[in-house]
């Protein structure tokens, strides 16, 4: 077994309501950032996971994402990368 | 000006206190993810900057995160892809 570093990025699904990215935004806006037109906030999830290779690493955070880290509704998730720590 | 599409990863300051990544690592271990060792959860930002270049749209969305996206005490931030939506 080695270890692997997965990061995984959670977002809201383009298109749906994002009041965090909205409300962020409308901040930026007001300290005078004009140049931001858009902005969606989500979650970066860095997991460090004991596999037989980097494959198998991949495959478990993939159900993890399913089963727990993101809503299968309302957000997508992807595998960032795998590295060695 | 161009529109330029800029990742950005905060996350707690390695070595710092991750309740959250604690909790989410427990959580794991419940459901039968033996092979989890450790879970950092910080947040991910996907902002739509419009810039004159993409070395302007990276600077400037160092400055946000600098004034308002990440907390400097606790945090630190990475721009992890600058990209044209």
């Amino acid at each position: 077994m080695s270890r692997y570093r997965v990061a995984v990025h959670v977002a809201p699904r383009r298109g749906l309501l994002d009041p965090q990215g909205k409300a962020v935004a409308d901040a930026l806006h007001s300290l005078g950032f004009g140049g931001v037109a858009d902005v969606h906030v989500g979650r970066y999830l860095v997991l460090d996971v004991d596999a037989r290779d980097e494959t198998e690493a991949r495959a478990e955070t993939g159900r993890m994402c399913a089963q727990l880290l993101a809503n299968p509704v309302t957000e997508d998730f992807e595998i960032a990368s795998v590295s060695r720590p």
